[in-house]
C-alpha cells in the first residue's frame, strides 16, 4: 500500500545501501511507490536511491555471471502495444539478471487486440501469475489505467507522448556517472520536443535534480512548452546556437518520419540542415560536452554519423546503463509488492 | 504405449495423491493417455485425477516461489498456428512452473508456413528435442495428425471448431471448486455454439461429470446439436429464458465478428439484444449462479460489462485455474512419456 | 584476438578431447576463431575439432537432462532479419542446453528496422549485454560487418546467397556419422545451386574434407559455378543421370517459389519433372546412398514425398545433429571470447 505523498517521512539520515545479492524482502527497502508511471512523483532523495541502487547493479553487470537472485520466483510480464526492441530487450535482460521469470507479449501482433479491453487484458495477465507488469502503449495514460486494476507493480515503458520514466532515469544516471552531478549543468534537449515522451520525462527528472535545462527545436514542435518552462524553470528556444553555447550535455531526440505528414516539419532534409546535431554545432558546446540520444537514431537527420560515434558520444553507455537502472527499479518496486 | 480403452483396469481403490514436488517418473502415475487431444476419451476417474492433481497445482501456485522441479530437463514446444495470447501464455507459465524448458513457435507469423507440411514440421520439432508439443491449429483434427507422428506427448490447445480440452477441464475445475460437484447442476452454454470448440469440449466433459447441460443460441448457430443432444443427453434450445431459469452456471461464448458475414447472424447489435448475458437475464438464474467466459470478451456483445465484473463472475478465476489445470495435465502426461 | 591464418600452429598431436561438462574457460581450447562467418577459413584439423566436439554434444543430448553448464552466465542474442523457425529454434535450444541466456530478436517484425543502421543495432545488442550474436540477414556479407563492430563472437546463421556455415557443418557431421568419412565419397548437391547459401558453404566444407563433390541443376541456376568448380575441384553438370550415378549422398536443395518470376525456371511442375529427386532417379545412386535436405521441404517439387521419408533419408537426423553441431560451435567460440 503506497504511503501518501504528504505523510511520507524524509529519507533516513543513514543512507540505505542496496544489498542486491539478497532478496528484496529480506530487508526493508525505503521505497514507497508500488508503481513507476512517471518521474514527476519522485522526490529528490528517491531519485538518489535509484541512482545508488543502479550503481550496485552496474557492479553486478561487471561480474563474470551478471546475475543475482533478488527476484527469484517473481514473474515479470512485458506487454508492449508498440513495436520496440531496445526497451523490451533491456527490461527482459534486467529482469532475467535478477532471476525473475519473464513472459513477453507483443500485443501489436497478438490476439490481445481482438476487441478485448485493456482492463481485461491486465486482469488476465495478473490471473496468469504476473507480479510485475512492464507496459508500453501508444495512448498517454494507459499505464495509469493498468495500475488501477493490477495487483502488483506497473512499470511504464513509454505511453503516447506522455512519459518514459525509465529512459529519463537512465539518462540522468548516465550524466551523473560522467559529470558527478547535474546540478547547475546546462543540459540541452534538441529536436521534436512536442511529440517526445523522452523529453517530457527528462524535463521532470533533470529539473528536479537541479540541472539548467534547455529545450530547443522548431517553433512548431515547441507548442505549449513556453508556459511550462516559465512555471517549471527551464528555458525554451528555437535558436540552436543559444541552446548549444557552453552546454554540458546535448541530447538529440529521434525524429519520427511520420510527423512530416502533419505539416509540422518541412522535410527531413531541411530539419537536418537547421536542427541536426553536427560537428560544427557541437563545437558551440563545452569541449567535453556529452552527446546523448535515446535511440534508435536516424543518422544524418537529427544527428550526424560522426557525432554519433565521436569521442563525446555516450549513446552506447546509455544502453548499458539502461539495463542497470531497470534492474534497480525492478528491485526497488519488488520490495513494495503486497 | 497407451493401453487400449477396453483393457484398461479401473482406477485403484486407494486414490492416487500426486506428489508434485517429485519428478513424475519417480512414482508410477496411473494415467494411461500419452496425448491430450480431446476430453471425449477421458473416463470419469481420469477426470477425477486431473481435478485432484490440479488441486495440488493450485497449492503450488500459492507458494512464494510457485515452482516445482517435476519437468526439469523436459522440453515443451508451443506451436500455435492461430494467434493467441491467453492460452499460449497459460501453457508457457504452466510449463515453466514445472521447470520445463519452453520453446515458442508462432507459426502464423513464422516461416513454418512456407509450404512445409504439418507432418514435416512436427518431425522437425521432435528432432530439435521437444518432449511435449502444445499445438493450436485452425483445422479440426490437426493435433491427431501431429500425434500420429510425434514421439512424445501432444496437447491440443484448440483445433478448428472441434475441441479445446484444456479449456473444458479448467472450466469444470472452476465449477467444482465453487460448487463442490457439478452432478445434477444446471449448466448453460450460451452463444455461438456451432463454431465453438469450447462448447463442444465442455459438452463432453460436463455430461461425463453428470451435469444437466443446456446449450442455447440463435437457431442458425445450433444446427446439428438437436440430434447430438438427444443422443448424449443434453438440452438444446433457442429460448434464453428457458435456458437461464434456475441455472447454476452460465457460460457465455465469444462471438467472432467474422461470423456475421456468413449470414448466420443478423448483426452484433441484434445478437446482443437477444442473446447477450445482461443483468436482467442473469436474474432468471439462481441468485448465486456462476458467470463464466473463456475470453477474450467482447463486452457489450455476448456479455454486459457489469455482469463480466460482477460478484457472480468467476472469469478471472478461470484464468488462474487454467494455469493449474495445464500444470496438472503436463505433469500427468510427462509420466507416460516413453 | 584471432591469430592470423599464416601464424597459426598445427593442431596438437594429442587430439583435444572436449570436456563439455566444464566451463570452456576452465581449459585451453585450441580454437583460434572468434567468429564463425563461413567455413572457407576453417582448416581441416579445425573441422575435425568441430566434429569431435559435436560427438560430445550428441552424447549430452542423449542424457535424461540434456544440459551442461558450459555457457552459464553467457548471453546469446539471436537476431534474425529473415523469418526462420528451424535454424532459430536450433540455435535457441543449443544455447539453452549449454545453460546460456537467450534473447530472441525477430528483426523482420520488430522496430529494429525503423531506419536504424545494422552497425547501431549490433552496438546496441552488445551494450545490452550480449556475449555472442547469432545473425541471419538477407544481405550477403552482413555478418562480416557485424563482426567488425561486435566485441564478442558473431555466428552467421545465413546471409543472402553467400554462406550458411552451421548448415554445412551439420551436413558434414551427418554424413560422417553415417559414412565414417566423406573422403572420396561422391556427394551430389541437386537443385537451385545459384541462389543457395547452403550449396556454397557445403561446397567449401565438403571439398576441404576430400569429398568428390558434384553440383547439378538447370543450366540457368549454375551460372558461374563452372569456373569455380574447375578451380576448387568439383564437378558441375546439368545431367541428373551423370550426377546421381553411384552417388553416396544426394542432397536436394529447397526451390524458392519466388525464383520462378525471374524467368530462371519455367515452372515448379517442370522443375519437379526434370530435377525432382524421385525414387526412380535415386535408384541410379548407390543402394545405400543417403538422402539429405536442409528443410523446409517442398514435397513433390524438389523431392518426392516417399523419398523424403524413405529408409535412405537422414533428413530428420540432420535436424538433431544441427543442435549438437551448434552446441559445439557455441562452446568452441565461447572459449575464445575476450
Amino acid at each position: 500500500m503506497p504511503v501518501s505523498e504528504r505523510d511520507r517521512p524524509e529519507a533516513p539520515a543513514e543512507p540505505f545501501v542496496p544489498a542486491v545479492d539478497e532478496a528484496p524482502g529480506s530487508r526493508a527497502v525505503p521505497w514507497p511507490h508500488r508503481h513507476l508511471l512517471d518521474v514527476d512523483v519522485l522526490r529528490r532523495d528517491e531519485i538518489e536511491l535509484v541512482m545508488r541502487t543502479s550503481d550496485a547493479m552496474r557492479e553486478v553487470l561487471a561480474r563474470p555471471i551478471p546475475k543475482v537472485p533478488a527476484l527469484r520466483g517473481r514473474s515479470v510480464t512485458i506487454l508492449f502495444y508498440e513495436a520496440s526492441t531496445r526497451t523490451r530487450v533491456s527490461f527482459e535482460v534486467a529482469a532475467k539478471n535478477l532471476s525473475a521469470d519473464v513472459v513477453n507479449i507483443a500485443a501489436a501482433t497478438s490476439s490481445v487486440t481482438k476487441g478485448e479491453s485493456l482492463v481485461d487484458t491486465v486482469r488476465t495477465v495478473e490471473a496468469l501469475g504476473a507480479d510485475m507488469l512492464v507496459m508500453r502503449h501508444s495512448v498517454s495514460g494507459a499505464p495509469y489505467l493498468a495500475a488501477s486494476v493490477f495487483g502488483g507493480s506497473v512499470l511504464n515503458g513509454g505511453d503516447g507522448w506522455h512519459a518514459h520514466p525509465t529512459q529519463a532515469l537512465l539518462d540522468l544516471y548516465t550524466m551523473r556517472r560522467r559529470l558527478g552531478s547535474v546540478e547547475g549543468r546546462k543540459v540541452v534537449i534538441l529536436g521534436d520536443v512536442l511529440h517526445s515522451r523522452v523529453a517530457r520525462s527528462n524535463i521532470w527528472a533533470l529539473t528536479a535534480a537541479g540541472a539548467d535545462v534547455w529545450v530547443c527545436g522548431p517553433p512548431t514542435l515547441l507548442t505549449g512548452f513556453g508556459a511550462w518552462g516559465r512555471d517549471r524553470g527551464f528555458t525554451v528556444t528555437s535558436s540552436v546556437a543559444d541552446a548549444l553555447r557552453d552546454a554540458d550535455v546535448v541530447m538529440a531526440l529521434r525524429i519520427q518520419g511520420e510527423r512530416m505528414t502533419g505539416g509540422l516539419l518541412p522535410s527531413l532534409r531541411e530539419y537536418a540542415a537547421r536542427y541536426g546535431l553536427t560537428r560544427e554545432r557541437l563545437a558551440l558546446a563545452r569541449p567535453d560536452a556529452l552527446v546523448m540520444h535515446p535511440g534508435p537514431m536516424n543518422e544524418g537527420v537529427e544527428i550526424a554519423p560522426d557525432v554519433a560515434v565521436g569521442l563525446q558520444s555516450v549513446i552506447t553507455e546509455q544502453v548499458t546503463n539502461g539495463v542497470a537502472v531497470r534492474m534497480a527499479l525492478l528491485y526497488l518496486l519488488a520490495g513494495t509488492a503486497p
